[in-house]
């Protein structure tokens, strides 16, 4: 088993550069691709710019997710990004550190699950660096486009808009609930009768079309739900100065997560308030403009209100983080 | 002394978003800058994108540098491929990694010196993350225009083309070799008799701007100089498929170098041409075509005839890296 160590710096880009290359030939907007100095992507536009790091051990593990789905989860995490401001994904760098006895085909793999989550967003990796680092270290940076609407800020939030949610949460947090269950000792077989909530934690899926949807839909304020959405409507509310509320029982749930709360024994409402790393989108609407298949969850109030969940402050659902338990 | 542990990582990410914010003011090319999911670059053209990560302990030591220069290198490092391309730098986003037990002035050291660095290119630090990882890494992610101009790869380079260099080489290796020789014992008085040497190596000033003044030039090929004048040459022929020969008397070498060599008993021309991290630009361009300051250090040959310096095949000069030996 050959390590990256043994194989080089510049033979292993050679190999990324290739990987790259192999999903290339239809995109006009990348000028010059991977394997140059840097790479050019033709524009006409804002450029919408995010990035994100993802630590082994920290952030994700190898032995609770295969390197495809590492590596695909860290370009959900910064597209979502991109989604959150109303744009387009268009392409990516990425950053691999990894320590030298690093096998090969683990890096390899990795880089397969970017390269691929990047092109099911219809984007592009356009290039990236290699580094010897004591754990293995993802930083993606996205670049997107907003085909001609107005970003969507944080601050942007008006007295009396409805609150909404892209999609179902809880579900990465109840996925590593299982799998951290499992470690210290619960019955095995809770994987695989939980494994659709594994997979929500393994590799969220966030339907990302929804961010610039939402931007035309005219959204006065977005961001994606990676803290929790406890913690989002913190930030909204600390950006916007106003009151953000959540009905809890509004908060759409997967299937599967009360049976299995039922069983751990913990309430499913604080996977779906606290639980992070969902990647879905919560947004702010004037009255009446929710766009189809979002959800509303609660309201934007008064000046100087704060953030609240069923009318009460927030207290210790705020700051529980799906990552701080492993 | 406040960690980084203890403040956390919304914390410490308002105190970056407020010394990004402080010098923000001039800059109309930024619809959304740092603070909210993503940040917002206006743009009318190509967009020119690289990224580069440096690792504590491999690419930089706390003991040889300041925190100010470390996060100011990481960004020379970054914007020289952009320049590269023959681009100017218009922004960038920067991934902090650090242990919890990381003080606090210390991360906003290396914060305050890419900020810094960033408008000394006339660009903008447009947001970032910060994780928790077991050693410092910081991957910086440039973002850069063309103002019209052709991007200029690594492969253009046509025979009979004169080769050029923006500036010196050799003294970022040199810089290196002092500090290591004080490490094993030398007189720490080196330090200081070579003290422009050293400074080379904490903190490379490269003359960005001729990267988009060679591509008004017509600059057939170009690229940085970071793994060494040799192993960029290897790249450059590799990547023509031409004969790239450098004349090693031609290299321009800083004050100092030569009299440093002699007193450690190395070769100069070594350092000149395999010595990394000097960050100066290389570039072929027709005869005649050589912009001011550019120094001529060689020429494109034909086809399948590889890289070499003064007319022999690079040997053991390629490989050699400034941090193979730390």
């Amino acid at each position: 088993m050959q390590t990256v160590g043994e194989v080089g710096e510049r033979a292993m880009i050679a190999l990324f550069t290739a990987a790259a290359a192999e999903r290339d030939d239809a995109d006009g907007d990348v000028v010059i691709g991977s394997g140059d100095d840097a790479a050019v992507l033709a524009g006409a536009g804002p450029v919408v710019v995010s990035t994100d790091t993802a630590v082994a051990g920290r952030h994700f593990r190898f032995d609770w997710s295969t390197p495809e789905q590492i590596g695909a989860r860290a370009v959900v995490q910064s597209a979502a990004d991109i989604a959150a401001m109303g744009g387009s994904l268009s392409g990516l760098v990425v950053s691999i550190g990894c320590p030298p006895q690093t096998p090969v085909d683990r890096v390899l793999a990795l880089n397969e699950g970017m390269v691929a989550q990047t092109h099911r967003f219809g984007g592009r990796v356009l290039g990236g660096d290699l580094v010897s680092a004591p754990v293995v270290v993802l930083t993606v940076t996205s670049l997107g486009s907003l085909d001609g609407v107005a970003p969507v800020t944080l601050s942007g939030a008006r007295s009396g808009d409805e609150l909404a949610v892209s999609g179902r949460l809880g579900g990465a947090a109840a996925g590593l609930a299982v799998l951290s269950a499992v470690e210290h000792g619960a019955d095995p077989a809770l994987e695989q009768r939980f494994s659709p909530l594994v997979e929500r934690y393994r590799l969220p899926q966030p339907d990302l079309t929804q961010g610039p949807i939402a931007a035309r839909a005219g959204a006065h304020a977005m961001t994606d739900i990676s803290d929790g959405l406890v913690e989002e409507i913190v930030t909204m509310a600390d950006a916007s100065g106003l009151g953000v509320d959540v009905d809890s029982a509004a908060v759409p749930r997967p299937d599967g997560l009360d049976a299995l709360a039922a069983e751990l024994g913990v309430d499913p409402i604080r996977w779906a308030l606290a639980g992070g790393e969902d990647h879905e989108l919560l947004a702010a609407f004037a009255p009446g403009t929710v766009p189809a298949g979002w959800a509303v969850v609660g309201t934007v109030g008064r000046r100087g209100d704060g953030p609240t969940v069923d009318g009460r402050p927030v207290g210790d659902l705020r700051g529980w983080q799906s990552f701080s338990e492993t």
